[in-house]
């Protein structure tokens, strides 16, 4: 903290963050607020959305090699209303509701220069521990960011749907690396939020036809309220397979979004020949049997975080093109950080779960 | 055999195969020629090639779950010189010199009606237990085949390398599924016959630059001959990941010719972002990185076989597009078929051998 | 006809057609319905929509070179109720009601076995004289076709909405050429029938934006009905092409359905740089700028017919995911098949005129 | 002229320019070179290619709306060995031999961030009047320029043939437009020096077939120097078109360099079905067939200049890929540079004419 501001000025700029110090350790920190640079804006956060990785973050401080050296603020799913805007700034104004893009890539690199900003070798994306410093997240009452990170959310859009834009833009990103979608048969596995919001971009993009396989029957239920047109639950009915599998196979495309061996493996079997698997979400090692990836010529695509989606993600959710009221559990106090935590990661009772950030700046 | 036949010209009718019993067990057996239908031509064979496939068969009787149930004539890289030809035949002609493309698909399937010829529901392609009856390969002294099988050989060209022109096909449909190869670093991982002739392929198709890797110095020679611009023995060399996979890595595409899993994992550390891996040749499980292939956004594409692409090989060999020199160890006389089989197996003595059918049949 | 066959068996087998003898020359002609073969089946009509050609032939007797040299029944968007099938037809029941696919392709050829049926060498197409003898049309209260032409339709689509299976097909096979549309501006040009359906083609398919162009403000109407975000009649608003040629142009994709070279000329002008242009109907010479197509690398691709895109059409339909109400202007009794092709000319008045086959049959 | 500077060092500043003045008033003026900025370098120019656009300025004073306002040094075709850097510069050495890339897209621009920098909204190429204050050119003896514009030419390399680099990039972008050539049968329609060089970069990348027509035995020599395998003089053999538009076509792939209306009309005779017309070179107004582009599914792409593809033309030239030996009519040297346009533009003598600035410089 600067100690030569006046006491006032001090006090206007701090704000409660959501803070992990170390595994199961979360805590509301009081942290300042980045002071205000040309072309940005300072939100007042209302919502934020727990996300996968936050869990990993709480649960085990992170994921394969990623692990938090020093406390860093979680969060990267949010949404708010605009509070103050740095002079030279037109995009948006202050009282705007809008959604923010957590992913801020260099503008400079080879990559940003390619048109795959999401390859960023510098980038900086709320809430990560994959570089060092990390990067600060965006679960705290007042966010300092840039204005272009800032999309206007319509009047009649609640916070709460606005806060989904960034996983939304993962599946719409997912979407994208699979081309046209038009006429085809479309997998999606696993129907947690990801999952579910695949189904939801599969759907908008024109799939003739989605089928979404899980193993607990309350994600499924989701799943087609999102625009499945069939599901099943592969816990129970294992002999699935064995019915999409004749003539090589039935899909023409597959949103992989559970990350589990089990699922790519049988998802390889009901795929046709030619089709195309994009898995989105970060996984470990996983035991393919290449000789039915070559039989049947498959494309297995990775699909990582997104860049241009999150501006379609809130135009689609403006438009009314999809609902996102099916996704949402319910939105806890952020002093109830750590309930909202632990409900989010069992999968029978919570799709997305919410931090609601307004009382606390209040 | 049809009995109304008289003897004489069943006589005429038999030839000599090369035919697997059982493993290890590699028998020279006179079988009976296939009477000429319409449509057919009947080729006289110059050479075979010897294939990984023919070498599973001839050791453990197949492989995965192909496996020989009754004796099968091996042998799918041949050709040859045609010896007859139905009347409405005007494709070729008697005397013509052939490569006989071994890929028979039934032209009536959704994936032949979809340009997926090499997906076919009902393929019959030469020497293979995959369906039962086995089709029986071309690995004799006469074979009667379709007339659209046959593509001519022009008269400078040594039957010998019209008889690569099928494994070349392997090499060229791979590059196929990479797309255009303008500007691009290829790495061809494997140099093993499919290997070396894809790092030809991939050079007559304008690759900027090709690095051929593998575990031994005298395959690497080989693809050096066919084209590669640098060769690395990843035995000799094993910090060579680490000098490729800065800034996320190097590789725009990857024609993964060993089937090996070690290999296949170091290449997807030295593949740049949105990279094509192109897995050709049947493998079994291997265990991937899939957090590498979603970070990196990576698409890994099985190639199966060729189509299109036999005719192809013929005629960039005979415009002396690819010298196929480099390739061939050797030529056994067919009485010899075991030692040559033995010869094949051995990756620092042999490259691709032959066998010769012409003194045979003589 | 058949001299052999008992006279009773004939007379079941006449039926009203709907020929054009000469421009301006239609009559309700009674023909034979043609028998029943294998894989058969035969149709009563019920409705059937008036298309472009079918008017080219009426007042011109046909377009460009093709021209009718012989009477010949006309129609190729129509829908029915299956009245009696052949012994192996599995695929419909009598009773079952069906839209008609009128693209048959010979499923031999080199364009039909690389997987690009409609550009088959030996197509029939309903309709047609671009072969000599032409293509009998389905216009006709009884209609014999193969059992694969019928796409069943669901108990709740009236069969008038069934019968706009074919050109919402022209549509889709539009949009499938233009690839995905995620995150994309569309622009369509010309808002007749075509347009309009491609309209609701390009919603359907995930359009982030379609603005239609048209000179009149009734088909706007309806085009803004079948999805479009914004229209603009470009009669009134002549300064439009400004508004969206800033930086280069706004629009990524044109689906280009007037055949109207001012209305190409213009959408040139507001298209991005690698924008693509879809030509669909067939027009006649037309200048194109071609220094604004190289120096934005725009691409101008045509669009003829479909394929699997019919099933599809019926697909959508079925399952409500489009509205055809907007496009229905209404249906005459084929008795007055003359005014009816008289108001389907007349843009102000007319979107899709059908033809009501039923109480003629009756 | 910065007045305060001390004349010794103006005068070594100083520099000879080819200078276009008005339509036919080319001058030899001197004019002060560019001062060395940071990541600059100041090369010592070889030679320069003239290009159709210089002859456009020299004859006309520009093309289409793209007209001198105030003389312009012309000249974007230019190879020199570097004199001096700037400080900071790593890239390349006083008396490293180079080729000097005339694109300097922004790097900040919508188009930039795409991977789209020859759509750059704010593009500097040298000797271009699309701008005013129009972008000064490169025929000049000395030229400060980017260090990032330079490319090093291989020791054996000449000079003149790496002044080709420029015209081959434009080559290479078009075959970059048109996808894998692999098994492709290519027309290149108009073999001027643009024509001659996709012949080559065509030939690098694999075209299984190439054909190249032009009105002239001149170019057509050079055309088949270059690669071709076939050429045809369409002036003396009016009926090549009915030789390959049977079975609706015969080529996948058109590079039409020629600009003419009548050769594109040609062109789109031929083409098979779905086949890619790349039009390379700005041309005017030109009357197309729409309804064979429509019934066929070509697609017409704009091919403009270059980007990535100017490193990969000085690779290929200096990994002996591409002769450049036909290309080259002969060098002027600078103080006839008006001799050398003149010549130019006779397509029956010259085909790539040059000027040397060595001698004008010492």
């Amino acid at each position: 903290m600067d100690d030569g501001r006046p006491l006032q000025q001090a006090a206007r700029l701090a704000c409660l963050c959501v803070v992990i110090h170390a595994p199961e350790d979360l805590r509301l920190d009081e942290r300042e607020v980045e002071p205000l640079g040309p072309g940005q804006v300072r939100v007042r956060v209302g919502y934020g959305g727990i996300c996968g990785s936050d869990l990993h973050y709480f649960h085990q401080g992170g994921f394969g090699t990623v692990r938090i050296k020093r406390p860093m603020t979680l969060g990267h799913e949010v949404a708010g209303t605009v509070a103050e805007v740095a002079g030279d700034v037109t995009r948006v104004r202050p009282g705007d509701r809008v959604a923010v893009n957590p992913s801020r890539p260099c503008g400079r690199c080879r990559y940003c220069l390619e048109g795959l900003p999401n390859q960023c070798l510098d980038m900086r994306f709320y809430g990560s521990a994959m570089r060092d410093p990390h990067v600060e997240g965006a679960f705290r009452t007042l966010l300092t960011c840039d204005a272009v990170q800032c999309e206007t959310v319509a009047a009649h859009v609640p916070l709460q749907h606005a806060a989904l834009a960034e996983p939304f833009s993962v599946g719409l990103h997912g979407v994208a690396r699979a081309g046209s979608l038009l006429g085809k048969k479309v997998l999606v596995s696993g129907c947690g939020p990801i999952g579910a919001l695949a189904v939801a971009a599969a759907r908008v993009h024109g799939a003739a036809e989605i089928t979404a396989v899980d193993l607990t029957d309350e994600t499924l239920a989701v799943a087609r309220a999102m625009g499945a047109h069939r599901t099943i639950n592969v816990a129970a009915d294992p002999g699935w397979v064995a019915r999409f599998s004749g003539d090589k196979g039935t899909f023409d495309v597959m949103l992989e979004c559970s990350g589990n061996e089990r699922a790519l493996r049988a998802g390889l079997e009901v795929m046709r020949p030619r089709g195309i698997v994009v898995q989105l979400g970060l996984g470990g090692d996983v035991s393919l049997p290449q000789n039915v990836v070559v039989a049947k010529e498959l494309s297995v695509c990775g699909s990582f975080r997104f860049h241009a989606e999150f501006a379609l993600a809130v135009r689609l959710i403006n438009e009314g093109r999809v609902d996102m009221r099916p996704m949402i559990t319910g939105a806890f106090p952020v002093r109830q950080a750590r309930e909202a935590f632990e409900l989010a990661g069992d999968r029978k009772r919570a799709m997305k779960m919410l931090l609601a950030f307004d009382e606390a700046a209040g």
